[in-house]
């Protein structure tokens, strides 16, 4: 069943307007918030991200405390979006890719699908041969941080369909985050944040011009 | 100004449904193309997509030849959506990253904003002494590939608003995909595919109960 004959989803044309009004939110207004409805859907969002496998190798810490935004603040080039913006989220990934978290994806998948963890062997055997035994074994923390930017791309454009504000900031000190976050040692590292809110009327950059390459240097048809 | 007040945007419960709707497509309608303006739209997304500094540093290939299709298949384990699906579309990164990277950049932006290039010196120094001289050097094909996993996200997104079915896929030979596309020397290796189309009614997994961690483990509060 295609999805426009379920729901209103949006049209082309309204997609793209809304591609178009988001950019990197340099100046976020401090007393505008999320309200609890669009942040639920957007941490729903966050939650349904796909990723390789479905292994979903990431957490997503939501820095609500203004005494932690501070601290973070310094270690963030000073970037005001850390303690302005309505929520401020740090995207971790995991350090490594163990059978246990294969394990524990089978068994997650066995209970929602109400299928025998034996009959998803191969799957896991799959799993096991690429990530911990096989081409990907030396790169499972790197294959983690990308499956944590799928995440990233996938909250910037659902924030953008829902009107709300977002700046992807990998512009901080990981080690730093990691420290104040309490992240040492615990399987994941921070790789990228994303602060989520509304554009301050005194935002000049929500004015300037998009800068992207022409569709046809981008795009290759062959 | 906030979107809501500009356009007709989702709410947040038809952006839930959207995403609760898409799933990994195994089984593409071979029939079944997507409309011009929708895939117009996709492609402008993919344009659009977020990169860190703006830099961009990926192309996006869309394979449109059968025959084409048909050499990448066996280097794609067999996976049908290569040939299936409507669109295929390979993200290759930049395999490096270069000052006439950053000059094209401030090239673009220069003109896209009509200010002297010499104003965005600092802006050029800040990319020069991160991507090229800095930190960020040792793993700038890396950092390129973590953007290009930003356009993963974002596409599939889109396509799920749009009520586009896709599959996003790791599961190729990039040495192989590189060959068979010309890539080898091109500055740019392939490193995620996806293809998107429209479900076919005999695809079991479109029924499957999606398999995801719950909130509570995922996202913290802190």
């Amino acid at each position: 069943m295609k999805l426009n004959q379920i729901m209103n989803n949006l049209n082309p044309q309204q997609l793209l307007e809304a591609l178009q009004w988001r950019y990197a939110t340099k100046v976020f207004d401090a007393t505008q918030k999320i309200p609890d409805d669009v942040w639920q859907t957007l941490k729903s969002a966050l939650v349904l991200t796909p990723s390789s496998y479905g292994l979903q190798p990431y957490k997503f810490l939501v820095i609500d405390s203004p005494a932690r935004r501070a601290e973070l603040l310094p270690h963030s080039w000073n970037q005001r979006q850390v303690v302005d913006a309505s929520h401020f989220i740090v995207f971790a990934a995991q350090t490594k890719v163990t059978e246990a978290h294969v394990d524990k994806l089978i068994h997650h998948t066995s209970h929602a699908r109400q299928i025998p963890a034996d009959s998803l062997s191969s799957y896991r055997g799959v799993m096991v041969g690429d990530l911990i035994n096989g081409p990907r074994a030396k790169i499972a923390r790197e294959w983690a941080t990308r499956q944590t930017y799928i995440a990233l791309g996938n909250l910037m454009t659902c924030a953008a369909v829902l009107g709300v504000d977002a700046c992807p900031m990998e512009g901080f000190v990981p080690a730093e985050y990691d420290r104040v976050l309490g992240l040492n040692g615990s399987g994941y590292a921070s790789v990228v944040c994303c602060a989520l809110g509304y554009r301050s009327a005194n935002d000049k950059y929500a004015a300037l011009a998009k800068v992207r390459y022409e569709a046809s240097d981008l795009v290759s048809v062959v």
